[in-house]
């Protein structure tokens, strides 16, 4: 853990990026602040960052907790400027990652157990989250530059396809670490369903974990890029026969799908104490039937990205494997036309943004 | 395993109960066949039955799958009176316990593990299942005998309060089962939702394995009753003063209730990677908050009274530890009155049937 204590008023450089001034103001240039490196933090050059459907979701406030300006972004990879006195684990030049958290309390049980994720004090995101040292809230990675404390920053090993990194930071490890966590492997029946910028990454590390996997899809002409990606079969959602003949047989599922689904139905492929996991919230929240859960002892849990060691064992897992995103690299000015396209599931299967055009 | 064969066309001896001839008829006095006990076979004269809600779901045919005529019941405890040849765990004269289950399949994964419950193929339930011998449905415990296979019949070392220990073949098992599964015991703190049938069972269990228990009721009434079973802390679960205050905390809560409630406001209760289980089922399925679930990577399951060994285990447990329901003994001619009871909760926390009333 790094000694940084909050200063009260750090010095600040000058940044520009891209934010929403409201709910329903398009993403245009913005200059703001940064602070100054402390002695535990990195600044960072950012190269790439990924576009996320939180993004979005925050830009517009549909979850009602946007405070504007929003500067989203938090699928970042970037080159190290400059580091703090105490900084060990990076020197100028190095390249870094930041995903989705840039601090913690460091001090609740799950901190303490590498959940940063889930600590008790709330995680500060890396937007839209309270700054502790700038005040007002954090600014994302749709901007030149950004500083974050050297404990949540991720080292990157896959020097070359770094626009297909970037989105491992959120999207990676949002699949990877209930797949993990439910111990997903060999000789393991598992189902992802979606085939967006979620789904495309579960169906790629489970495929890397061994398991069997089984892509749900209500789009018939995703059977082939599912099979490209790794899925070993491809399910139709909205065909009952096919969805019955897996009745009870799946170890696990894992739920990518934030538009309003049935449950009930991917409930019954899993088999007796099986496990279906949700990472997508949809607006209006499911109904469960009981008797989903009861009649085989299966469970329904969620789970929300990964702690900073997942984070970085996800990392190094991919980088071993040549594992990255699917992007399609577009530019700043590009933005506000890849949000629509991303709400018509237009694109494959993330959108990049390449910081070298702002 | 018995080698029972199944016979076509066993032989039948009379027996007496009480049976609803439909959907909307009371239960009242009715004749009817037992086979004559087939070689892995017990035959028992029954001297309690308790009287579970899901007995009176049947005969109203709440579930929407009751054949008629049904005899209900499905907590006996009764009397060995005879054995068939092949039969070694039980002898003329031995207590017996019949719960749920009178058979399955006995070859599939789930009954490999002693997951009967699980079975693939769905086990045989005590009343109400297809009766794989006299063909027709199996008829319960409402009734002055029963026979069934040795392996799904459960040895009573309880002697004394007999009428007590009826009701732990369901309401104990179903209870019992997931706090064993989910590893309930010392330092952790674990809810229980509802002081009924199966809540004072949840209550007594929990405490007789060491976790702290908290029973959460809508009755202030219930206050001192629930810790006389064992409770540690009752908290009014209308009281959103009182709820909050315990918000992240619980290991696991276990939902007793098939009353329509909502599930948030308890998933909110508990600790990150905790479980809440559901073994009640309301008519109108739940609506599920998923940010419920995924902020703290919860979970939410169901779970289906026990597997044979495993009700063996629950009465081996509460026969050491003095455990047995807390009953209310009535006479087969009370029973539509006690279900109307039943219904307004007017019962602590079981009615048994005296079957030499009968």
């Amino acid at each position: 853990m790094s000694t940084t204590q909050v200063r009260p008023t750090p010095a600040r450089t000058k940044t520009k990026g891209y934010a929403a001034q409201s709910a329903t103001s398009a993403l245009a240039p913005f200059s703001f602040a940064r602070r100054e490196p402390l002695p535990g933090d990195v600044q960072i050059d950012i190269l790439y960052c990924g576009v996320c459907h939180s993004d979005l979701h925050t830009v517009r406030n549909e979850w009602k907790n946007s405070v504007y300006p929003v500067v989203p972004g938090h699928e970042i990879i970037g080159r190290v400027t400059a580091v703090g006195d105490e900084v060990t684990r990076f020197k100028p030049g190095d390249l870094a990652g930041v995903g989705c958290i840039v601090d913690s309390d460091r001090t609740c049980p799950n901190c303490r157990a590498g959940l940063e994720q889930l600590c008790d004090s709330g995680f500060t995101g890396t937007y839209n989250s309270p700054d502790k040292h700038l005040g007002g809230m954090t600014l994302g990675g749709y901007s030149k530059t950004i500083v974050v404390d050297q404990d949540f920053v991720l080292d990157i090993r896959e020097k070359h396809n770094l626009a297909g990194v970037a989105p491992l930071l959120c999207a990676g490890i949002t699949t990877y670490s209930p797949l993990r966590h439910w111990k997903v492997g060999k000789g393991q029946k598992v189902g992802i369903v979606g085939l967006g910028g979620l789904g495309h990454m579960g169906v790629k590390l489970a495929a890397a974990m061994g398991a069997h996997v089984v892509l749900f899809t209500t789009s018939p002409g995703k059977k082939e890029d599912a099979r490209r990606l790794g899925a070993h079969e491809v399910v139709i959602s909205k065909n009952q026969n096919e969805m019955g003949k897996h009745a009870n047989s799946f170890d696990f599922i894992l739920d990518t799908v934030s538009a309003e689904h049935d449950l009930n139905s991917y409930l019954a492929l899993v088999k007796a104490d099986g496990t279906m996991v949700l990472v997508g919230a949809p607006e209006n929240p499911p109904v469960v039937e009981p008797f989903s859960l009861i009649v085989k002892r299966r469970q329904l849990a969620g789970s929300l990205i990964g702690g900073i060691a997942e984070t970085q064992e996800m990392l190094d897992f991919c980088a071993e494997r040549g594992i990255t995103s699917d992007v399609e690299i577009i530019s700043m000015d590009k933005i506000n036309e890849a949000y629509e396209r991303m709400l018509r599931s237009d694109v494959k299967y993330r959108f990049v943004i390449d910081m070298a055009t702002l």
